[in-house]
């Protein structure tokens, strides 16, 4: 019976393994292999008078990236990974690799990010690269269960729509049957209609799509977006929500993936709450400190000023009360002030990781603003009449997986936290 | 503080509720309203004579399906729904819905299905609907703990893709940018890939998209994929995984949605294991007993072949040992009867829920299936490369989340378990 490798210790008295041929190197009367799965890796030690001729046969054979089967005693020794090595009584070659490899997995041979994406089967058993994985998935795990304990429903809605979220920009268009259709860039209709349909409290974690053009480190245009929406509440209720789900995916990773953040030099610092609220006025004069190119009032916050209010800050914060007009149709603006409204950015030192705000409930507002952003309410007939027949008073907001997990493991590229990477010029694999 | 209506008991002394106007009756000296949240139904008596002239304004007012803030006495009354009602000391209109309604959520009028879709944020406010939606919810939750338990990572791969998973047809094309692509039918490429990458165990919960023309009561043309895939497994490995999953999944549904299960008169069985396993030859003969035009070997199960071989079985079953020929080409061939294979459908008694296989991973063998599907290796070769450095065994399966909760809840029509579904002719809402 095959044991993870992981589970194979010096106490262990004999095992049997399977795993990828992470090293070979033959010292003549020795011959040591690095075998690998997905929990570590072992030192297999061949003695070449010792073993018997089957297995010495195999040995000469096997390359690097093969998998193999070994059983065999294992022996305590210092100097191998994990204190101990196995010593091999039945040696197979259950699939063999190619060589050369297209790409090295034992990260001697550095690649660019290209010919690392374009193998991303080898690059994935880097156990580095491995570990990101491993982790993007708690983080997705701990998130659902976390959300679902909160009375969040997990729904699902579709990907293929008829009409854009926030006009018709950056959209893949469909041909679907006899009709156009799009790809959605997110959920935000869906679910404030489920708001309408007095769900109450949902979230749905799934891919969203953006045509945009450029090509930079921090956007896809195939992404994960964890979405939430809640009725009865205001932006505050869901941004203490948001914090709490941060800090709790963050405790779970830690609790739970230490062998991977280990293996990525992460120690991960689980961030206090609550988090900061820094109005955008405020967040602008912390920007405008040491900017060069200067904000004024109702401007976006550039990269460079994102960088710059994270500096100061020095952890998770909101970014609150946001100029009406910089926001989408869809945000609350304050009664006594319209001219701000209740919506957030949820913000990492280094960017921006989750976008909120009260809505709109109220179809007369609603319509009014989606003219004043230049947009037809004709186009929104099917969002807009949800909000005609009791649509009770509702936040949320929605974070990127893939910038979570980027900023919560330092990773210089969001390409880092996605398996196939879908950008401007990368279709394929 | 509000308190949701299924917290309110016969013990609570006074109460706030929001919710929405079910029911409204007006009876002189006394109206009675139905209010309804997600959580359950309150009768709320407004005795006008001893209520405040502002709460009998607004009593006067209220439509339903309006959105209603309500805070008074709670008093004991055995006929009323719960054995409570609410007298109102404050009432306020919190959202107003238009008359008539589009769609009677009281359920009084009975509506078509695409009346019903047309106005599904109306139609999900029925207590029936809703239900559905939250054992949905609870399905999908409860899978994703139970595989991350059992050691599989949670995966996120494209939807959007190059290259068909199995052939040319039934593909909704994309334009992406300056190239073609397409919505992704399956992430069994990928999950394939993630095989190659040493990953060991994945699961994936996303969408699937195929161009079907025909309209079903059960086909979608966007549906939810629960996918996993296992190295080092065969065929009946991932088979015991799949019915330990859907037992596993039955018995929360049981034990966390009896609420939910009574509303919609389901008297949930769960299903014994381990499942029949019925090979195809078998299959074909236990259907010609009773079913019309006869299946020969090698044809594909009809819906009718498999209602009979259902109704004679009587629970959840596997089909397995198919031929070789009329299953996709990554079926792995026994290797003592090639014309036959390692692949299953897992079967309810009304239909097909799930395929799987142990897959091929010998790079020419695989090659060689292709070829004889008709398909060019060439256009495969993203996938196909990822076979040449040390694939290992592997096997999986992927089962539709629609299917399983329709079969689940005995539901007639696919439709019922989509929150906004999408086929031939539906693109909206």
């Amino acid at each position: 019976m095959r044991l993870p490798i992981r589970a194979v210790t010096p106490e262990t008295e004999s095992a049997e393994i399977v795993g990828w041929v992470h090293e070979v190197r033959d010292l003549g009367g020795l011959a040591f292999f690095l075998i690998r799965d997905r929990t570590g890796i072992i030192q297999v030690t061949v003695p070449k008078k010792k073993v018997s001729a089957e297995v010495l046969e195999t040995v000469r054979n096997v390359s690097r990236e093969s998998v193999v089967r070994v059983r065999g005693q294992v022996k305590a020794i210092e100097k191998a990974p994990g204190g101990r090595e196995l010593v091999p009584e039945y040696l197979e070659i259950v699939s063999v690799a190619e060589s050369p490899l297209p790409l090295d997995v034992a990260e001697k041979v550095p690649a660019e990010t290209d010919t690392r994406l374009d193998s991303r089967f080898l690059d994935a058993r880097k156990p580095r690269v491995r570990a990101i994985f491993f982790i993007r998935s708690a983080v997705t795990c701990a998130a659902t269960a976390f959300l679902a304990s909160r009375g969040c429903v997990n729904i699902t809605t579709p990907k293929v729509v008829a009409a854009a979220t926030e006009g018709g920009t950056e959209l893949f268009p469909i041909a679907y049957f006899e009709k156009e259709a799009f790809l959605n860039q997110s959920p935000q209709l869906y679910k404030q209609m489920m708001m309408a349909a007095g769900f109450e409290a949902v979230f749905e974690l799934g891919p969203i799509f953006r045509a945009e053009e450029h090509n930079t480190v921090r956007h896809l245009n195939e992404a994960t977006s964890l979405d939430v929406e809640v009725s009865f509440a205001d932006h505050n209720d869901v941004m203490q929500l948001l914090e709490d789900l941060i800090v709790h995916v963050y405790e779970y990773v830690r609790e739970n993936c230490a062998g991977e953040l280990a293996e990525l030099g992460v120690d991960l610092k689980v961030p206090a709450k609550p988090f900061p609220r820094i109005p955008y006025t405020e967040a602008i004069e912390i920007a405008n400190k040491t900017i060069e190119e200067k904000l004024t009032f109702g401007a976006d916050l550039s990269p460079s000023a994102e960088r710059a209010i994270g500096d100061s800050i020095g952890q998770h914060y909101f970014i609150v009360d946001w100029p009406t007009d910089i926001r989408p149709y869809y945000a609350m603006p304050y009664p006594e002030k319209p001219e701000f409204c209740k919506a957030f950015d949820m913000m990492h030192p280094r960017m921006e990781l989750s976008s909120g705000a009260q809505r709109i409930h109220d179809y007369d507002l609603l319509v009014e603003r989606i003219r004043a952003k230049g947009l037809s309410p004709e186009s929104f007939e099917f969002y807009l009449r949800t909000f005609r027949y009791g649509m009770p008073p509702h936040a949320g907001w929605g974070v990127g997986i893939e910038r979570l997990v980027m900023t919560m493991l330092d990773l210089p590229n969001i390409r880092e936290a996605v398996l196939f990477p879908r950008d401007r010029h990368r279709l394929t694999p």
